[in-house]
């Protein structure tokens, strides 16, 4: 793009705040000196770390904004006093403007996708929005919707979810028909509930240019890498998530234990440490950090709260890359193909 | 027990039927001498390998079926064909008529449930089965239920399945009052569907003496052992279950490619050999082989059906466990319990 990317930032989000948010900004401008960074945040604790980080003061607009969003506050406390005045809602308001080309926030997810709803609104024909992960695969990675925006979506729902998933895959993968799968118990037709069937009998019929449906998926089949692209309800999908990172973990500190415990396996672990910390950087959950709200008019990313800066920073790529590859002229185009066909339009035109 | 317990075994379930379930039946008989077994099926196939394995023959009854049920059958035409005559059914009505103590399956899980449920009949007072799992975890082990027998459960059919969890917890732990969680979205109130939200309350207000509610916990909770006992609707404890599998398998490959990349990294596995070996016991599924059928008249036990020998030996050795240790007289006495408080009638007793 000829103007430079403009992202917009909740400096006050996440466990730590301007301390991990301003230098995870420095990390993305050392690799994508283009960009530039409209800030919001408090003062008090914003412009001293500024003045730390010049590179990131040079390249950002800053506004101050008197409250901070907290990350135990339910959505509806949030709106009721951080509505238009927060840094979390300016962020996402300049999105709205068009000031912005995406906004990022490691702060409290109910509170974001409440004033992301609000703000920006749903984009026509979706009725619920839904947030995408990217997971780590053995194929290479995949993106997996609803994580926790939508609890029990209906077929329909779930539907949607494959579309723009789908065109999530395409900006994200490069990749023109993305394989897609619904997560199930079984690969069988009569396997799950109501509401997987009856989407399962959607996607078969609909047809979709710029998607290759593949039937029912398992748990294990995520992290095979199966499909691109793995749709579930938001509740199924929460646990799956939270599930595979905690078993991570466990094989993780199953792996340190049997290492560090006789004189062998420490002799065994300084010669193979190249090879440990191979394993490390692929297993390193803040290199492919960050969930991205689909469904709304303009893109929201959600960064973990308790990342550090080179997880935000994931977080930044993320939303770059979002916009480079042209995330909602997608997901537009995609539901514009999808809708006509649900109408019949596409058989009645001239 | 004075009596030898006697476990009763569909031998034509699994991949890999017979060849699979009587070197198993061996391998507990070398750690349990005493158990007898009354075995079902195909005499053209299991008489030649009790041949090969006199221990097995001399330690057993085996009775001739004509029919088996294949793994890839809906429970309806399993039932149709194979009620009253298959292995399986047999090896279940065994249990019904007091004849063995526990049955163990290797196969079709969905058949397994609707003979079990037609033959055993459900629980008094318990809607609808569930499926215990059995779930490594950082502490040590713990009990997840459902993994698939009830899709959507409700809140009452949440709260029966935590009744009879903690009773297996108590029964395979030896704990006095098993702590208990939800598997939700989140561990704040308002959070998850409206089901979990129902049965938290169930839980908060039921006050048994056998359990220790200890409110929800989210999917990267279950592998570090927060709790004794997670209660999950069938659907997402399919996934969460599935997804926990496949990550383990995806970074103990992701590991295995790193041990065999450079020179130094072989030299260090050479080193640390026996450390992998424990690391690889640890994650071993076949250790852990086995659900565990509850909610029935009866002991069922169903075994991955793609394990070996000493997987199936584990699944053996979980019904032995689970007779031992008196499961079903532990379930009967909780259940009522908890009824007894449902109906009031603890405070009018004399």
């Amino acid at each position: 793009m000829a103007q430079a990317m403009i992202i917009s930032v909740d400096v006050m989000g996440g466990d730590h705040g301007p301390s991990v948010v301003i230098p995870g900004c420095d990390l993305l401008l050392s690799r994508r000196p283009d960009v530039r960074f409209a800030l919001f945040g408090d003062e008090a604790v914003v412009r001293p770390l500024l003045d730390k980080h010049p590179r990131v003061r040079e390249a950002s607009t800053f506004t101050h904004c008197e409250v901070t969003v907290g990350m135990d506050e339910k959505p509806s406390q949030a709106l009721r006093h951080g509505r238009r005045t927060s840094s979390m809602w300016k962020a996402i308001e300049v999105v709205k403007r068009g000031e912005a080309n995406v906004a990022v926030s490691a702060g409290n997810t109910g509170a974001l996708m409440a004033m992301s709803k609000i703000c920006l609104r749903g984009l026509a024909g979706i009725e619920r929005p839904a947030i995408a992960a990217i997971w780590p695969t053995l194929r290479a990675e995949s993106i997996v919707l609803d994580v926790g925006a939508t609890v029990g979506a209906d077929a329909q729902q779930l539907m949607d979810f494959a579309v723009m998933g789908g065109a999530m895959a395409r900006a994200l993968f490069q990749v023109e028909s993305p394989t897609i799968g619904l997560l199930n118990i079984g690969v069988e037709e009569m396997k799950g509930n109501e509401e997987v069937r009856a989407a399962g009998q959607l996607l078969r019929e609909s047809n979709l240019p710029n998607l290759t449906y593949m039937g029912f998926v398992e748990g294990d089949d995520i992290g095979q890498g199966k499909v691109d692209v793995i749709v579930t309800e938001g509740f199924a999908g929460n646990i799956a998530l939270k599930t595979a990172e905690g078993t991570a973990r466990q094989v993780g500190a199953y792996l340190r234990a049997a290492m560090s415990r006789t004189l062998f396996a420490r002799i065994g672990y300084l010669f193979a440490r190249t090879a440990f910390q191979r394993l490390r950087d692929k297993m390193d959950p803040r290199k492919l950090n960050g969930g991205v709200f689909l469904g709304l008019n303009g893109i929201i990313i959600k960064s973990h709260g308790g990342t550090d800066a080179e997880g935000f920073a994931s977080a930044l790529d993320l939303g770059f890359d979002m916009v480079r590859n042209d995330l909602m002229a997608k997901i537009n185009a995609d539901l514009s193909v999808y809708h006509r066909g649900r109408l019949g339009v596409a058989n009645v035109e001239p």
